[in-house]
């Protein structure tokens, strides 16, 4: 019987891990640059530069929205990670999915900091969390399924695991109908839901969820 | 005898691992900056930012090629290492060599993206996935002669690696023939090899090959 | 009871490792594309060509300063996680947001080039260095909290480390009083508090604090 | 007795090693940025492409010649590393200089690109070269008089290491004294050098040397 390269292919965890940590990495200094500079020869006096910097607050809040955003995904990849024994081919495409679907978050968070009032900019940002919280699921789903987790991995942590993929997206999910009325209230419904997941101790009805 | 920088050059195949992460993090995000951004100042409605992404649909095409791209040559790669034991001066050498044909992947792949319709563009990026072809062949071809592998390396994985590579450069010959006579459908021909190798289970007569 | 997946969150201290390490390699290298690149049509001779360069020398200085300053937190972040057993969810968001401030720098580094006469510039480089100075203080008080430090820590360590945060936040802040009321001057203080930790043996008064 | 902060500070080598591999990563792909994109509103045919794409050969020249050394000095500085026990505060420093030159690398080879025909962009390109060689012969002299090596270290070791950079150096000044007189010509001379150093086997009477 011959070897197929996908029997032997990708099962180190750890390469997952360091090409995750670079992509992230890339990812939020690049998220950086999308906070626009102000133009130079146009500032003339302390004031103006001020007033200059003010300008940026749209631009400041989806950064942030963002991070915090980037902060989840890699905490909770990074949990998964912690609990697989080896990978496989196929999980390594599933989180190679992730990473490409990260790669876009910088250009969408831009779109939404030019167009914050547009419903078809939020909606897209929107699309990019989701996707992201699918792949994300689906590399736990298979991970279990083709029996790559840790021997000594219990039932209620793969369940911790997958409850935090679908409440967040059920409050992503939230900011996205609330953003379909008012799109700047949608984002701050969003920024309000990633500082719940990043400052402990969370608000009490949620850390319930 | 005096001791040659060469004998003891580079020998840790995991720096290898490392730099390649961060190379292909760094390359998968360049990837997206070349999806150009909208022109802020001429859109004013909700139906204008829908036409100017829709635009962009050959950059998102050429966009998916590369990432998955990547993805292969990440996937294979990493395969070839995890059979390594040690790695020297030379490999350490290819493997940059392999490097740097891959950081050259978002110039070529913006140059298609940007005349798609071009059969020097294409004939380009072909000449990119050749190139690193031939190098990650070398690298694995070099490894072997110079007793660089696992011990207990079977004879039927190095089959199975060496047999990826070209199967897949086959089918880029043949997207490069066929864009010859038309060039983006040779780029859809490329982009449904790169999916075949993405996408488990692969179409049943490519398996076998 | 319940397994809360903030219980086996991000566990792995390598990971905070990793990230950092490629962010503060991302960040370094942003940094230098803030030197602004001569205006090639302008130049037609070799003198023009060292003027053009002679005008980058405050945006060298800033770099300069800013190179340091990362590679003071660097070593600092480093030193701190050499002396941890493990992370737990909180310690790594701490970390997550000691990081992206630290992807901030290229920025306000770029505001104090362009603006190096301007005292709202210098007081938002200075802001950067408080907040990464008061999260990478946080990481370690929160570390110490919680447990997470190696059994063998000796209390003169976290003390040292402590006392290093605190005595550089002095340093600067004497630069940012300076600056108040000449900023290229303030400036000059804070590059000379960074050449201090940078270049070993240290002065004698200050290695005493 | 107080425990200084430089004591326990950052001691371990594979840190430095993954800060390299992210710079040398992040450099590679950025130096690919330096080959400028063609113009494509200039652009209406295959053969006008063709031409925009001949003019960009001495980009091409000092592209390859800048990846060539990025190469020498990742294998050199690799190798030193394999050769290390451990590391300290001092030497993270001199290794995190050596980095930020390394930095600077994209913008002298960019210099150079634009001005090939110019004495002072050669001489700035070949000045990052003499500090590049300089900082990592100090990171080995340092390793080895703080006992920072392996134990096992032969002698002859050490002394291929620093012949190795003093004999790049040799010749890297050789190709700026011929660069003095004709800069294009210098530049041909200093990637011959590197090929030297990166194809094996080398020349019979270099590897003498």
């Amino acid at each position: 019987m011959e070897t197929h390269f996908n029997q032997i292919a990708a099962r180190d965890v750890s390469r997952i891990a360091n090409l995750s940590d670079s992509i992230f990495g890339v990812a939020m200094t690049i998220l950086v640059l999308g906070v626009h500079f102000p133009r130079t020869e146009e500032i003339h006096s302390e004031r103006e530069l001020i007033a200059a910097l003010g300008q940026l607050a749209p631009r400041i809040v989806t950064w942030l929205m963002s991070v915090l955003t980037l902060g989840m995904f890699w905490v909770g990849q990074h949990t998964q990670l912690d609990q697989l024994e080896r990978s496989d081919r196929d999980l390594s495409w599933l989180h190679f999915l992730f990473l490409a679907i990260v790669t876009v978050m910088p250009f969408t968070t831009q779109l939404l900091a030019e167009f914050i009032t547009f419903r078809v900019a939020l909606f897209l940002y929107w699309t990019n969390l989701v996707a992201a919280g699918l792949s994300i699921y689906a590399c736990w789903a298979y991970s279990e399924r083709a029996g790559l987790t840790r021997r000594d991995l219990e039932p209620a942590v793969s369940k911790a695991i997958r409850r935090r993929i679908v409440t967040a997206q059920a409050l992503y999910a939230l900011g996205a109908v609330i953003g379909y009325f008012d799109p700047p209230v949608g984002v701050g419904a969003i920024l309000l839901t990633q500082l719940n997941y990043a400052i402990a101790p969370r608000l009490p009805f949620l850390s319930r969820l």
